[in-house]
């Protein structure tokens, strides 16, 4: 699978169940949101803004997206977790790259990480940041369900601190 | 990786966190054991009965084992969970084959499930049962820490009832 099919699969509405293991602790958390994922072009501000702060020629853009998000943990009900950010492809084969990425998970910060698809349709993206390091998984079980699992690692890569997983359904879907 | 190295590095006990998704009901299910696994002889009587049982010869049997497991789901905090089974893997390369397990996850029946070990060290085992098929996927993000996939399958295989994640942290080693 190349990367326009893996975003094109991943467009649309998601309700998403993540589930948080603190690995330290031993502690859970348990987060639902929706998750919305769209095509942007690569005309886009937020996309050139990426591709100038990163030295990339928009040219060299493949399927830009945006991702936003709304939902609540079970750690803080009242408070409520939002956000969207803008992911920029930019790949060296069909099935390597790096995503450029305004605002990390690990860190609220921007990133550039480097992925790979896997011959089994596994998308992994790995990301280092200044004082932690992230590995996604991504795959999709079916077209309308996908699955996720996150890891935060410290920044030599050798310890994992937290592990979450996320089941993704598309809206409107009965699993 | 072949079989038997998998199954030397999951020798050890292990703490256990399970998160189950129940997808049609965005349900969560959390929970907290303890996961032995140790090796078995080829001459153990659980392990001829399944050789037995399956109409396998014990000559074609690799590094057969037990796995108890001991916890508490949230569900129900008085319940305790526990239980083990005899599981014997039957190569039919280095990275495939059968696994019969005396007792499966998605039903309380016996099960003789197939394998793959990818490339990248990730053990698959899929098993159809009557009414359900279960797909699990593990796999080592150091040597004290694995992590755990499982799907419950309608039988055709289509639909995904529950997903459930675990990180089994080795016991006495810090993650």
């Amino acid at each position: 699978m190349d990367i326009e099919t893996f975003v094109e699969r991943s467009f649309g509405e998601w309700r998403s169940q993540r589930s948080a293991h603190h690995l330290a602790f031993a502690h859970f958390e348990e987060v639902r949101s929706t998750i919305n994922i769209e095509a942007l072009t690569v005309d886009e501000p937020g996309v050139l803004e990426l591709c100038q702060r990163y030295k990339v020629s928009p040219d060299e853009v493949v399927s830009p997206f945006k991702m936003s998000w709304e939902g609540e943990s079970d750690w803080d009900e009242e408070q409520v977790i939002e956000g969207s950010t803008i992911l920029v492809p930019v790949p060296d084969s069909a099935t390597t790259g790096k995503l450029l990425r305004e605002q990390g998970y690990a860190e609220t910060m921007e990133s550039a990480g480097t992925y790979c698809i896997t011959d089994d349709g596994t998308f992994i993206l790995t990301t280092a940041y200044e004082r932690a390091a992230a590995e996604e998984k991504i795959w999709f079980a079916t077209p309308d369900l996908r699955f996720r699992v996150s890891l935060i690692k410290t920044s030599s890569g050798k310890g994992v601190t937290t592990a979450s997983f996320s089941s993704e359904v598309r809206r409107g879907v009965k699993s």
